[in-house]
């Protein structure tokens, strides 16, 4: 039995059993049933309660065994202490799936840890997948399948559509839902994960990508523990084409305080859940407003990549008109005018309009709403324009208007259907769902549908980093932590990552000779995998000029080293040519317990030590993945040349960082962290150059 | 007649007469007789329209000669073309003031612009006060004053409050007119300015100052053309302790392009204008959204400044709380734990709970809801929060919960009427519009109910200048165009700004006779009011040491600057000792046309060059205005000390900045920029330095 012939039995389940059902309205053994039965559920409702002969009109069973036939799915909604016992009374072999909605378990501590591990124990031997506990339980709306103890659905059930929402928090999941529902925004299943026993979000976005019915998932992320599995369902989101958008908790210091107290765990480093955002082509929502815009917006329109970032505005307002241009400026989006031949027959309608882009149509467009039509047909026909936002005002309220706006909506969309169009006015509830049925989104606030349509039109799918076999293999020296930092540079070099010119002398006559193969002075510095930082002992010398300072600096340096560190092994010292010229900047890798390898990218000394100006990346990644990377960082600008300075050498800088993600990832087991710092980004065409490097293995190989 | 007495006579008029009065539903002259007669208004109504007997069964008069009385007010629906000669056959003094509705004027080019001139020649002569043109109008409404042709109020009128809103936009005006109505917020006036023909927005917020029943003014502003008088207004609010609320379009270059097409004039500097708004105390909303959720916090809670920057917030899902924290770290909101005692009491009742802040009550608090209202209330009685925010998720569709909720809100209201409180629910309009009557704002998206706090908190009334008697009187020499690098030092040092000691010689020997009187190197630059680049000519030469090498470099400098510049007048060569440490840093003051004189801060180099990190405000300052400015770069961190750098005096900063920004103001007459580039921030306790200046006198004086 594949994963996913199991999850189908759980989520379109042909029978269901309730423990802990009740007639009494509102429990979370009722709710259920309640909602299964005015639904219409067309599978076998099984009632278990000893206490109870018929639950619903429905004959009750005592337990689970005395269900004469297999269940695919138990709802668990009695307490904590007896849900083992319960399922225990089941056959092996019986039950393929149970939904707990108790709470209990592992979030109140070690008791009920011990008790959700006992459970989890049992289903595994029974192969029995689990979702929760602790959890809202899920809704499957086409199958009218409501395994759920939310009452929100008895307000006002949702329409069928094809977005999956799967959520963590079931308080989150209830508002979703509602919503949703106020939204008018069809969905196909709505699921809510809890303490993710055994199913977890990455399963249930699997689940949704293979769901024939589900074109766009919406996930509400508080932390996550298996990466891998994650990154590998939003791969296949990817793949199958269908748009995902998160919205995760704690991206700030106090909003992660509050998630690790909420979670009873580290919700991970927001950085790096930012970084796996971008590279798997994840929309990452930052309030819930935007979490559903985005979502509504993708579930009209899930092509992507955008056709462009060109955006057409028409407003009847000029002024609200520079203010939507405000917004699509602060969020990348170009306004090209339009052809002079769509201005020409605009000015000849409404001598006084604004023909470029926005395009003002004044209020006299009010008394003729076809120039509104004509024009957004003029602009979209152009083929220029990835997305049209148009602003009414207040004209949404007029009952004389409201034919043409339809008409308005229902020709752009016949003529347009992969264009996005979003209309900002006032309207009635009705109204507004019925021009968002006929292919518009509607807002009231006009900069919110441009960030909006910004969202969806910057959107592009992951970058699939492609497997590189001519790379050179690199084997790691023996052992654990740190490297010598003349290890650290050849296994750098060796990886495919430009390093200074070096050697390591053993003696101060050595240094002198290998000195005297470069022109110009030498950086001389302490070798020795126990130094991290070498300044501090005395351990580095910059800029030493001749036979005589070389000896010198050598015997300073053995002597302060040892004077200062007196038990370290020392290797030798490195003697490199000095090297200026070219901008300083600093690659690392780190390794985050849930994600693996992960790549930062900054400018050195102050930028990134004061001004934390750095991009992330996880491992590994491609050219266009580390270009975006150099180009994340808020001094990018340095980067592409100065006053009296030309341009950096961006593409060697993009092709090391590709490099050093592939290292990072190819030794993923053995290395903890690597620093390069500085390295120099020479002048465009020079390459880059890393002046120090320190690798650090794992503590326990 | 003093303007304020005028103005009550535009805007509480006893007798209204409209020009252009027409039978015809939806007409410019027929809307607003419909609304004053369907409003009930209480003065006179005299239509004017000779080929009508009655208008809304009122006898029509031929001319406004024709009516015997005097006329407060006269609305004006006719074309442009007619307006004058209309005016003109009334009697002198007859007429106090005038709206005009009608378009084309100056908005569409030169021969509106001088129809426009026409009238308000005429206006000025016959002491009218004119509205427009090409305005919506009015609306007083405690007075039923619909002086407007907006149908808006058609659809549903809007409870008198105390907010007054004034647009330049017609068409915003009228959106704004109803999404004030959707959201149940009372207005006292409702403005739209139009062409600015004579009365503008800085007009009607000093009108709102005045009226006792206006609390809080919003403001939508597309450009100003008379900067004293906006902010002598702002001043006047700040007095009268009202907060003001602006929405400004053009923020970005796309948004200026487009602002400066739609009202046919330079839209202004976008950071001039930011500068004011934060000077002025005035809070800038970036959306129409937050424009009304602003203004209406501030209806209810108008008082500044806030209590503190302390946020409380209680969730019933922790996740969201944490979603919740993440919003308020990014609008620096802070997030103190309640004391023991609190905590104590919320975990008896709810041993799962998370008792720091945010507070999750967890979902069992919606079994109980008392706890709610206790937590609530324990938090707000530690007297240490600003304000409170609660999410409720979709617990606000709770038949049952709702007589908790309005408790909860009745109570926080009474006990702490002063505090700010925001609810985050999806609620019923009726209920939302309960909730918001008694005191709390509701909100859809939690996020949004932060950042509105956080913008009402974080709002600070203005400093005013002192005043500075002891400032020295520094007078500018005779001319126009630049002073040479010595007398722009010399001026700036009479007007208090520390600056490096140097002297100006004549002669390759005075050179080494200056030289001599410092330790060290000294810099020599050409000294020239034609020379804005020095080293682009040889100018300049830096580090130079020793009674020959000075001698040399003086030789030189001439010779370069004469064969590169022949035709330029050198006034010397000035020396100063070469000054190394501190950080580099720049101050600048530019003239803007509408606000005067404005000063930049920066650090030097890249980070103005490149980053384009700086700050303005407009002159005089204080003190407090400058830390403030000084804190508002990005790269703030590196004057308070960097790894191995002790923080630079950033008090002898402040202070700099105060004396500049004064010498600004005292000659703005005469000044057209000046240039103070770099200025050393030295080590706190050494002060500043300036090393360079310049200073530019008017083309013209």
């Amino acid at each position: 039995m594949t994963m996913c012939q199991t999850l189908n039995t759980l989520f379109s389940p042909r029978s269901i059993a309730i423990l802990g059902a009740s007639n009494t309205a509102g429990k979370s053994g009722a709710v259920p049933i309640a909602l299964l039965l005015e639904a219409g559920y067309a599978g076998k409702i099984y009632p278990v309660n000893p206490r109870q002969d018929t639950v619903y009109g429905i004959p009750c069973h005592a337990s689970l065994g005395d269900i004469e036939d297999a269940i695919d799915l138990v709802i668990i909604a009695i307490p904590a202490s007896h849900v083992l016992a319960a399922l225990e009374k089941s056959r092996p072999g019986q039950i393929s799936n149970a939904v707990i909605f108790t709470s209990g378990f592992a979030e109140v501590g070690d008791v009920g840890l011990q008790l959700q591990q006992q459970l989890q124990a049992f289903a595994r031997k029974r192969h029995i997948r689990l979702l929760g506990p602790n959890c809202l339980g899920f809704i499957n709306i086409r199958k009218n399948t409501y395994a759920t103890f939310s009452p929100a659905p008895f307000n006002g059930r949702l329409p069928a559509g094809h977005v999956g929402m799967v959520t963590q928090s079931g308080a989150f999941g209830a508002y979703a839902y509602c919503l949703a529902r106020e939204r008018h925004l069809g969905l196909s299943f709505w699921i809510s994960t809890g303490n993710e026993s055994d199913l977890d979000v990455a399963d249930c976005i699997q689940w949704l990508v293979d769901d024939p019915d589900t074109k766009v998932i919406m996930a509400y992320i508080e932390g996550c523990k298996d990466g891998d599995k994650l990154k590998r369902a939003l791969w296949a989101a990817n793949r199958a084409g269908k748009p995902v958008v998160v919205t995760k908790i704690g991206r700030t210091n106090s909003g992660a305080r509050a998630a690790a107290s909420h979670t009873a765990a580290l919700a991970g480093d927001d950085v790096v859940y930012d970084a796996l955002f971008k590279q798997y082509g994840v929309i990452r929502a930052y309030t819930i407003d935007e979490f559903f815009n985005v979502g509504q917006a993708l579930s009209k329109w899930p092509d992507r990549p955008a056709k462009n970032q060109n955006l057409a505005i028409i407003s009847i307002s000029g002024g609200v008109g520079a203010l939507m241009a405000d917004e699509a400026d602060e969020n990348r989006l170009n306004l090209p005018a339009p052809p002079e031949a769509v201005k020409t027959r605009l000015l000849a309608r409404i001598p006084f309009a604004g023909a470029n882009n926005p395009v003002d149509v004044t209020g006299h467009a009010l008394t003729d709403l076809s120039i509104l039509l004509d024009t957004s047909r003029d602009m979209l026909g152009t083929g220029n324009y990835g997305a049209l936002a148009i602003f009414l005002a207040a004209a949404g309220s007029s009952e004389t208007l409201w034919p043409y706006l339809q008409e308005l909506v229902d020709v752009l969309h016949t003529e347009h259907p992969h264009i996005p169009l979003a209309i900002s006015a006032l309207l009635a509830p009705e109204r507004k769902n019925t021009l968002q049925k006929n292919g518009a989104m509607v807002f009231v606030d006009p900069s919110v549908a441009i960030r909006t349509l910004s969202r969806i039109m910057h959107h592009r799918p992951a970058i699939i980093p492609v497997q590189n076999n001519e790379q050179p293999h690199v084997s790691l020296p023996e052992g654990t932590g740190a490297l010598n930092e003349a290890d650290s540079l050849s296994m750098l070099k060796k990886a495919g990552i430009p390093v200074t010119p070096f050697a390591v002398a053993k003696s101060a006559f050595e240094a002198q000779e290998v000195a005297s193969q470069w022109r110009g002075s030498v950086a001389m510095k302490i070798v020795s995998a126990d130094i991290l930082h070498k300044s501090d002992v005395g351990g580095v010398k910059l800029g030493i000029d001749g036979e005589q300072a070389v000896s010198d600096a050598y015997d300073d340096i053995l002597q302060s080293v040892r004077s200062n560190m007196p038990q370290v092994a020392i290797d030798g010292v490195l003697v490199a040519p000095m090297r200026s010229g070219g901008i300083e900047c600093i690659m690392g890798v780190h390794r985050d317990p849930i994600f693996g390898p992960v790549v930062m990218f900054g400018l050195g000394g102050i930028f990134v030590e004061i001004l934390k100006d750095v991009s992330f990346r996880l491992a590994p990644f491609d050219r266009e993945e580390a270009l975006l990377m150099i180009h994340e960082i808020r001094a990018t600008a340095l980067l592409f040349g100065t006053r009296g300075q030309g341009p950096a050498d961006i593409s060697a800088l993009a092709d090391t960082l590709v490099a050093l993600s592939r290292l990072a990832y190819e030794k993923r087991d053995q290395i903890e962290s690597i620093d390069i710092n500085p390295i120099l980004a020479l002048p465009e065409g020079q390459g880059v150059l890393a002046l120090d490097g320190l690798i650090i293995r794992n503590r326990i190989t």
